[in-house]
């Protein structure tokens, strides 16, 4: 059986739209039913039609409206938000008020402030959401977060996601993409640390299981530019851990170059997003290791080898990567209990201390790049 | 508008059929609407609810006549054969004689003969049929095909696909795919050099644009196996090229190490497989060039740009390459026409050559390690 | 003919003395005559005969005494310091009072004070100093900077230097090595800032060919430790770059791992110390090209050419970088004129920003992490 | 105390001899005294006057006639042969004859025949000779022996060797290294197959610690060439492992691209001379390891840390690979007794083994690429 989901955004010319229908497909259990998918109702209905979904509506709180009234048995169950920013709390908010629960892009809202609303909203209707935090879906990022759980104090997480698509000043004329990224309207008041930024965060968080407390951010743009577009941070964690953030989307030559190392007591470890399939595990001592991806990898742990598809040597990527968010939070919605262990998603918690991130580097950064607790915001 | 198609094996205990499945769920024109999982009916049927198939058949005999029997506008239109490889012709056969077109797992069939039959009856028929030789469905395959085309004469290729999960006498036992892989009666005649040395065959023919003339092969298998596990060979190729291909299944560390270079005139070239996204182009008296995929990677081929589903740095994989052969095949069944240049698939003189490849290895082998040329088969 | 040269330290136990004796050798115009290898006369004398040197002292005062006294035609030409830190003052400047000039270990002292000292005695004898910043004698690091260059503005650097053979509480005892280096009295106030942290530094300098104006830095180290073992810095370079550096020995499974990115306007190239024979260069919507160190590469400069000893593919390491340092320092000796363009060789300016790189980092780390300014030192 | 030799060749315009007497610097117990530079007497003398050679000769009679009558405290102790192979066995043969040992450039002469007469003058005269097949002296390949020593059966040996630097017709005009190596009276039968086919076919024997039985090659040339400049060939060894071997010096885009892939019954590993400080080993169902060099590697054989001059992480190269053999070599000269285990150079039997190899291959090639027995040459 799969779940029933209707799409909000995603329509003609977007991106991430058609990267979340993908992975829903990959994942197997969801079946997308109804969309509302875009602000103007003309791109909306013809995106339904290029999409081929039935229940095409003109705007996403008429979807809610009229799914809402349809037969428990055929009406959607759960709401995939992939909008600019700005349009993330108010559809999370309404959609969980109309009884269905959320999956949505990140960073989950356009402010601290929003994103909170959204984590009360879940509460006090019990509905559940989800946060697209793409790269913990990777096989082999479970697989160092568990290595890292036994191997003693973290002492240094190093941390950088650097692209390039905004490297030139004119990049933002005539490119939707980087239209609403760039806009505090739209986007909040984060640029490349909201767009990309959170995410470097989020793997910090995710793989050493501790929470950044403070960090000392300094941001900058291209001339011309509202919303940074590069940041460095020196970051402290809970624990004692020192840490370093870079985020770019000016650097030139880089395309989605995430790379995190993380140094604990017993050994340090290195990731690469652009070559997911092998984590690189150093000793002191002994060999380096490479830890390889594959379904049938008898070291890798057996949750972990569960979510993949192909055996070793049978590269997965990205989308299947965000298809294993998707089928775990499709698996929780459907049986309606969670696994055991961590969910294999971003929670609001999660999705909150980005928000923090965001907030405190624009802080840090406007007065200098001094020390800010983010406990205190 | 989805191509309807009915799938033949890929029941419980199955591996590649899932891969066919989800292929076909990224690529997004096809809709899996029937299928007999497997020869013995009661797996069928388990299968078939487990997949979620609601028209699922006993036997493939039995599909092929009642969908046949289905109104035009209901019935399936392709058929999707992923049995041991035994099976391949009969059921093709009995498909495009039923009016189906076929989209078939490699190796096309289990001899030189039977892949002959099947060639011939889609001519009877005027049916189409691919072979998902999965490895050409990779866009830096693809792009280096065309590198190749503008570079002079091709000089030299090597390719090796090694593997280790036969490396131990004991693989043999409880393991389904094991099984029929190394059983004459299902596989046919050739062992690594069916399963994977045809892959490897097949690579070198589609980068080169050349077809291999004649072959020097030496294979060999543990104790007590019939089938080849190991082979080693000489390749001449159409235009002089000089070629050496292994393929092994016993070689200890291994996953699934597909790599390939290509030396022509003016360049080489050296593409792996479990690092798909990088093709690593040298050139006299230059740096070296690493040309990655990604749908905005501006230096790529406009069609080749065309079937990645992500921008750079935005790893994709095993399941996309394969779900391009499925996209492609799909829409020229879809819109009736071919796309312009080679097809995004494997066809029946491609199928015949590795067919041609694998009688040729086993003869060459046989008699000492002679050379034997293809043209005579 | 060569420049005989005395070495000062170098002896039984030591490590970095063998290393410039090797050098030395390799570089091919320098001649090891005469050297007082250990502040124990007995272990002096034995290193002497050990390393094959007649002319052996007891001390270095008696080096410098007595080669002063022998005839211009034999005595010693230069004198090359390779003891602990704290000695590199009273050496450099007794040595270049004696007439000698001077090739000095990095850092060039154990604080800023003698680093000015050394200077000062440069200036007023008129004698030549060279510090062994052994990692900007790679060939790929002078082509690095050649390209940055003319690259535009500089807009991102990140280096790290980590290591872990201090990485256990254990490490300190009975290891030489670490003794002195962890000793303020013998190292001066900088622990890994000061032993790996310059290095990266002034690699910094060198490529971007910008002076560090201002850093922010946060110190650590293992329980029990007086200096520091792992430091991070936010940089701020002249003409608005900003930077990212990390040094650290107890960084578990690293070596000897220096890498730097630099990011200009017209694009970003990487380097790995343990890999040093690629650099790796990144431009916007082109393939990224590996650049490959070797005498015969065309494309890379005609200096940099120059310096290499084998052909492309004939991998050359840390001994031939070093060398490249005595080469060039040794061929201005010889021929009493310097290179056109940079010397081959740190500078005393070069050596005196990198103590002040150490000595900011303990200031900024000490008030919490703050900005110091480099020039108000 | 440093064993005292002569130099036959090497001088204006040559490569190796460079390499050879930098090599023997880096190893520290050789002096270069005396040598004969060049075939051209003024070559000669004005290579001995560049060089820093006070006892430059004219020719390698005259070096071998006046030293031998030298007091034996001043007279060299060996000679170092880095001529065309042509002139390896006349000067080997004197210089054993005159009372000296030997240590000879690859291939050791220009057919097997004169090989054969080296042997017998060794055997004749009782004078050691060691060939400096350059890679078994890098640490990482004495470990792959190492560890393939205590890992079963070898199953499949796969190496390479390919190179570009006469990929285009033109590349013979004017270069005095292509001319010598491409004429066959100067080289012998083998071009690419003798000048680097017997560094492949040398370092699969010395990991695996076994003899090639046959060959079944195929070479090739571009137009206009007398020796072969491309090959291909099977290999069956001793104990039953398969092989393939490829050398080229066509093949454009490669430098000098030597790898190596040994797989036996209990791991597989790979080792590629472009990144010589990392060996890459696979094990079933385990995380691949990378083996780094380095002198303080626990995990490395106690005698191939001995070999190393600097700690993990700083690299060594082909030079250092190079001193190697020198030391080892002039050790067991300096000491008169040999090392425990395998010697650290290649010698006689091995070097005959190589010059088997050429003419195999010729032999194999000539008649169609058949199957040659080599114990029958």
């Amino acid at each position: 059986m799969k779940l029933r989901y209707g799409m909000v955004g995603g329509g003609e010319g977007a991106f991430i739209g058609a990267v979340h229908r993908t992975a829903a497909a990959i994942a197997g259990n969801w079946e997308l039913t109804a969309g509302a998918f875009s602000a103007s109702p003309d791109k909306a209905r013809r995106s339904a039609a290029a999409i081929g979904v039935a229940r095409g509506y003109d705007s996403w709180e008429e979807m809610l409206a009229r799914e809402a009234a349809l037969p428990a048995d055929t009406r959607i169950q759960a709401v995939a938000i992939v909008t600019p920013n700005f349009l993330h709390a108010p559809v999370a908010i309404a959609a969980m008020e109309a009884g269905f629960d959320v999956i949505c892009d990140k960073p989950v809202a356009e402010s601290l402030e929003a994103a909170r609303a959204i984590a009360d909203a879940a509460r006090r209707t019990g509905r559940r959401i989800a946060i697209t935090h793409t790269y913990t879906g990777y096989p082999l990022v479970k697989q160092a977060r568990d290595l890292v759980a036994g191997a003693g104090a973290v002492r240094r997480v190093m941390v950088k996601y650097t692209q390039d698509w905004l490297s030139r000043a004119a990049d933002l004329e005539g490119n939707k993409q980087a239209a609403w990224r760039t806009d505090p309207k739209r986007s909040g008041e984060g640029g490349a640390t909201g767009d990309i930024g959170t995410h470097a965060f989020n793997l910090v968080e995710f793989i050493t299981g501790r929470r950044v407390k403070s960090l000392c951010a300094e941001l900058g743009a291209l001339p011309g530019r509202t919303l940074d577009d590069d940041a460095s941070a020196l970051l402290r964690l809970e624990g004692g851990a020192k840490g370093m953030l870079a985020c770019s989307q000016v650097c030139v030559g880089d395309a989605n170059d995430l790379q995190i190392s993380v140094y604990c007591d017993e050994l340090g470890l290195h990731w690469r997003q652009e070559q997911p399939n092998t984590l690189r595990v150093g000793r002191r001592d002994r060999p380096e290791e490479l830890w390889h991806a594959g379904s049938n990898r008898a070291y890798l742990a057996a949750d972990i080898r569960a979510i993949q598809r192909t055996p070793g040597g049978h590269p997965e990527g990205y989308l299947e990567a965000f298809a294993n968010i998707y089928q775990a939070f499709g698996a929780e919605l459907l049986t309606g209990k969670a696994a055991d262990g961590a969910p294999g998603y971003a929670t609001m918690d999660d999705a909150i201390a980005c928000m923090k991130f965001i907030h405190a580097a624009k802080q840090s950064s406007d007065a200098g790049a001094v020390w800010v607790d983010l406990d205190t915001l």
